[in-house]
């Protein structure tokens, strides 16, 4: 059977995964991310890496089909990348580049996010699916959609750029993208946290919340299952936006499944549940909705996709 | 050069096209749409017109490609149609049906809005992008979305309903649907008249608009391009949420251009102005953002895109 590599470029490390084409994860491992502002840097960092794990396992770049790389930016679809802001480094193309520090091997990048849905579509959550849409509730909130099996990548690698959907025109405070009222500011782990501060100081009921300091999303999800009222609202109003973001998704793409992923998601089912209540009550016009899964690969969802992609999707 | 057909089944008519494979129109005509409730006799219809047009220019049904139709209402991916409700048939699938009545020619059905998309992309204001989305503002809001030169089917046929994403939550009024503030309350023709009659209702402001008694979305396109105030104002609301709705696309899929047609795009490139103004201030995020166009083929947009479907996308 053949092998390859995934990678998942992030902003403080680099993950690696070697993988049989069946989906086995043969070895995991990881590196620092050490850019100092050159791209060349990163290439050979990687590159290195690749090498050494593959003597332990007596192989050679040459045995793998190729090399998939996920990366924290958006990817055109002739592989350029303008910027990769976080590492600091700007103008690549990976897949023109990334080979001459790998005798030449096949290289293919793509976003991060977009890694994801794939991974998890290959052997996690959306298993078994055709076309999914993966939403990861992290600090941000990150999005993949796939439909046949394919990933929509967009005219200028920008699709499923869902974080910042603008679900909420009127709100006054600003993203960090300078839009106001976009998804992530209420589904992201930092826009729960924010939201619970928000529904606190609105009301004067009592509410384990206000035992916190410096409320953050998991306090809120805790409170929420354990049934203090004030936490329970303001899942509901974060649950509200993102139901009504994934409705316009299934307006716009119509997938089989939802995938939630990210640590937001470590709230379960009870999460499932109250999104699903309100995902329902705005695709009401669909006569077959789309189901909601938990993702299960975590923070490998990245290496698989990557793995899956010159796996060829 | 080869042949083909493109049929659009309506609720009044059934138009129908003669093609060259360059895109070259020879022939068009159209019969009225009668079914008694019979699938049969709408097969029967098709068959019987098909043939005497063919005859007039010495071909016969085997000579075509294959025959293209699109029809008023979901299609799933492996062809099936549970309901064509303007029609009053249902369990139909033209694409293994219809060959029986036309010496087994290849057929291939779609819905009809994103056989206009294809049409669009293939013969009219889209030519030349790869990735588009179509937007008709006539009756309702119809969607077509394109990318890669493919149509967005969807997992249940439903991909493109944008006419239902749910721009105002807070709407009170219900949208056909059942929904509440579906985007075709706003950006149809039909609504751009409803929300002039609000406009007119909330102000005391004189407008050349008061002199209607039963304002349509025509009355007020003509009269924001004369300057009427509340006419611009009317317009400006209903273009906010199509502005907004586009950027939700957007977000999803990353299209290179929108094209606008239906009855209000006659209103031409003052309505494409503001719209746009609108959109941009949504999809702050992305770069790159799609450009405005509009529609060229009007109602033979249908016909273009179900012929471009059978030569293959």
């Amino acid at each position: 059977m053949r092998h390859c590599i995934g990678i998942d470029v992030g902003g403080t490390t680099i993950k690696f995964g070697l993988f049989k084409e069946d989906g086995t994860l043969l070895a995991k491992w990881d590196i620092p991310t050490r850019t100092e502002g050159r791209k060349e840097k990163l290439y050979q960092d990687m590159a290195d890496s690749v090498r050494a794990e593959l003597a332990k396992h007596s192989m050679k770049v040459s045995d793998m089909i190729g090399i998939g790389v996920g990366i924290p930016g958006p990817v055109m679809p002739d592989g350029n990348i303008y910027a990769l802001v976080n590492l600091g480094v700007y103008d690549l193309n990976l897949d023109k580049e990334l080979p001459a520090y790998l005798d030449g091997v096949t290289v293919k990048a793509v976003n991060d996010a977009n890694a994801a849905a794939l991974g998890e579509l290959w052997q996690g959550g959306g298993k078994g699916a055709t076309s999914m849409a993966l939403l990861t509730l992290g600090t941000g909130v990150g999005c993949g959609i796939i439909e046949e099996g394919k990933l929509i990548v967009g005219s200028y690698g920008m699709a499923g750029e869902c974080g910042h959907i603008i679900v909420n025109p009127d709100e006054p405070v600003a993203c960090n993208c300078g839009g106001h009222g976009c998804l992530e500011q209420y589904a992201s782990a930092t826009g729960i946290g924010r939201m619970g501060q928000k529904v606190l100081a609105e009301s004067d009921a009592p509410s384990t919340l206000r035992r916190y300091e410096k409320l953050n999303a998991k306090n809120v999800l805790d409170a929420a299952k354990a049934g203090d009222a004030l936490a329970i609202e303001t899942v509901d109003r974060c649950m509200k936006y993102l139901g009504l973001a994934m409705a316009y998704i299934s307006h716009v793409t119509d997938p089989q499944c939802f995938v939630i992923g990210g640590g937001v998601s470590k709230a379960g089912q009870y999460l499932l549940d109250v999104l699903d209540g309100h995902y329902r009550k705005y695709v009401n016009v669909q006569k077959a909705k789309a189901e909601l899964r938990l993702a299960t690969l975590g923070n490998d969802a990245g290496i698989y996709g990557a793995a899956r992609l010159i796996l060829g999707e």
